[in-house]
């Protein structure tokens, strides 16, 4: 890419995330009312269900913290991100202190799940939201749920398991999210406990779960980091194991363009576009089989926006951490895909569910899975990492 | 339908079951060495797993014993049915006498799920084996397993509860899966519960699921019966709408055609074909929204073999019981429609994953929820109910 291609690209994350995207959500979502805010929305912006998903409010709080804090100090994002972070803690925890999956709008629970997931957005969205707001109990509250966080990834605190014991198994999530978690703590309001954390996280990774013989990356191994050879075990999340690599790639700018994570995410990045990128249609498909059988799950060759956003920032980084054209050109076939096929021009924001061929499957932009955070995460990191490098060059 | 076509459909199942469907699953899905069936198979027949689904392991070994009842005593069929009321009964349960989801090939388990279906197919399973191989032993463990259903439905025994008590609700699945439960018991060695239990449960899809104002079948409804207004709440399911049709059609005939019952049947039939076929490319819809507003479960416009299948026998069976041409009609369109797009000409059996456009996305013919039975079931019923009705008109 030359120096005016980069410029533009910059510009453009800009515009959209400032001009398409966060006007979607806001300020219509907010919910001073009840507190946090309505995400579950159509097409148009109409609402579909009052409901509350606790990750979603947690990402959002994030989100919006994030923009005070690196965008412009606008009082809307802090007020805004205020209503999250209470809600989240006043509203989303049960009598045990574990957090919610599901809430109806005024908090009250709907559904608990045994993961932590909700857990891990709760300490994003409090730590940048400590940083904007400067509130301290907002900063211990981060590092409370921090720790939990490490509690439960660590096997000290009971997860109720899924599965009987005959085959134990593992997943490529949980390392992943809580690299993600420990780097935004540290990006935000810092905590001695990141830097180790993360380290010991990409070796779980690279140790057990990237597999160079067969140029992949598993979703799920067992403790061994053998391949399960069994429908689940077989079932590769592309988008995902992509998603990894730039959280590795990321950390290797942080540690000075460290060469060994630069190879280990590039590697990640690798396989898995050749595994999920969709040389019919363009995109990344959804699962795939470790050796091409029939993947179970139904929508395994939907395209779903996420992958795309993943894989948009995977490749800018590579592109940015490498200078190799390769990665150059990846980014441009996905940009050009991901922004041509999900971006509704008439709405903004982007259609959350295609067919592989490219339709629509369904139209809401927000529901208990879906909400803001990939797409904008998506344009606001790649333009922060874009004036970051053209900085740096001039 | 002239005497004509009546004839030639007829015939037509017939064969497609015995020369196409059953050939192949068996006899090479019998697994001797560790009982029950290796089900698990891609488009040609090979196995992808061999992992056991203990409901599809319940209704092969109920195919398998109700083909050696009502089509011919084959030595075979018998023997193949020992081999999964074998491993039902010793395989698949857990110490505190709950059955699991899914094992693996020697029986150790691997899923436990909170619901009591892999109970109801041990009922139908253990039934027809009873019939078929006259042990009075599997006729006590089937009605003893009806029992443990019977409490499982009345909330007599406890099941582990997914959601928050915050918003109550029912679903359609339990009374319909007793239906057809305390049918097939009642088919096959009888037992003196079924007939009111049968009556107890049409009420009471009738009092809360069915309605008339919006032409609709709903998938679960508040404790009242009133909608609840929220994604899964408004989420319908139509294919199994229809199944529950014809469930109640079926028990229309045992009682001498009841009239209140036929126009029960068809009513939800005719509800469900207006909500669930799809005008454009043809063949009934996995979900739809009951306000049609965008559905959250992915796979919402895929067609799925199954309600094809529940399809065809409603349509079927409301013609026969009706004579109005209309079912002909919507008979002949599913018929068309599931033959030529689901049957795999080379391999036989039907493909169970479509795209909306009738595209095939993925070729398993066997998995965790896929195997011998909707297809079978519906070539079987449609043959027999034909059989019936032309040798009653003569």
């Amino acid at each position: 890419m030359n120096n005016e291609h980069l410029l533009s690209l910059r510009d453009f994350y800009k515009k959209q995330l400032l001009e398409d995207t966060v006007p979607f959500w806001f300020p219509r979502s907010y919910d001073p009312e009840y507190g946090g805010y309505l995400l579950m929305r159509d097409a148009d912006g109409s609402l579909i269900d009052t409901d509350k998903a606790v990750w979603i409010q947690g990402r959002a709080c994030w989100l919006l913290s994030t923009l005070y804090n690196t965008v412009e100090s606008r009082k809307e994002w802090l007020e805004g991100a205020r209503l999250g972070y209470t809600f989240l803690r006043e509203k989303c925890f049960d009598t045990e202190g574990k957090m919610y999956f599901h809430v109806d709008r005024t908090g009250d629970p709907i559904r608990m799940r045994r993961y932590f997931f909700s857990e891990t957005f709760a300490v994003i969205a409090a730590a940048a939201y400590a940083k904007a707001s400067g509130d301290p109990e907002a900063a211990d509250f981060a590092r409370k749920m921090f720790g939990i966080c490490l509690e439960y990834a660590q096997g000290e605190r009971r997860i109720e398991p899924k599965f009987e014991p005959t085959r134990p198994a593992k997943g490529i999530g949980v390392p992943m999210i809580m690299i993600n978690t420990a780097q935004q703590l540290r990006d935000t309001i810092g905590d001695p406990r990141c830097d180790g954390a993360i380290a010991s996280w990409i070796t779980e990774i690279e140790t057990y779960f990237v597999k160079d013989d067969i140029r992949c990356v598993m979703e799920q191994v067992a403790p061994d980091g053998s391949i399960i050879d069994h429908i689940d075990g077989r079932t590769l999340n592309p988008g995902h194991a992509i998603e990894g690599a730039w959280f590795i790639l990321h950390e290797a700018r942080y540690r000075n363009n460290n060469p060994k994570l630069i190879d280990l995410g590039c590697r990640m990045l690798d396989y898995m576009w050749e595994r999920g990128w969709d040389k019919e249609y363009g995109g990344i498909l959804y699962f795939r089989d470790v050796y091409d059988k029939p993947v179970q799950e139904y929508w395994q060759d939907m395209k779903f926006w996420w992958p795309q956003n993943e894989t948009i920032i995977a490749t800018l980084l590579a592109y940015l951490v490498t200078g190799n054209e390769k990665y150059a050109n990846m980014h441009e076939q996905i940009h050009n895909y991901a922004y041509s096929h999900f971006h509704d021009k008439e709405h903004g924001e982007w259609f959350g569910y295609l067919h592989r061929d490219g339709r629509i499957s369904q139209t809401a932009k927000g529901n208990l899975f879906k909400g803001p955070f990939h797409l904008p995460r998506q344009e606001w990191y790649c333009w922060s990492i874009l004036e970051n490098f053209i900085n740096q060059a001039t």
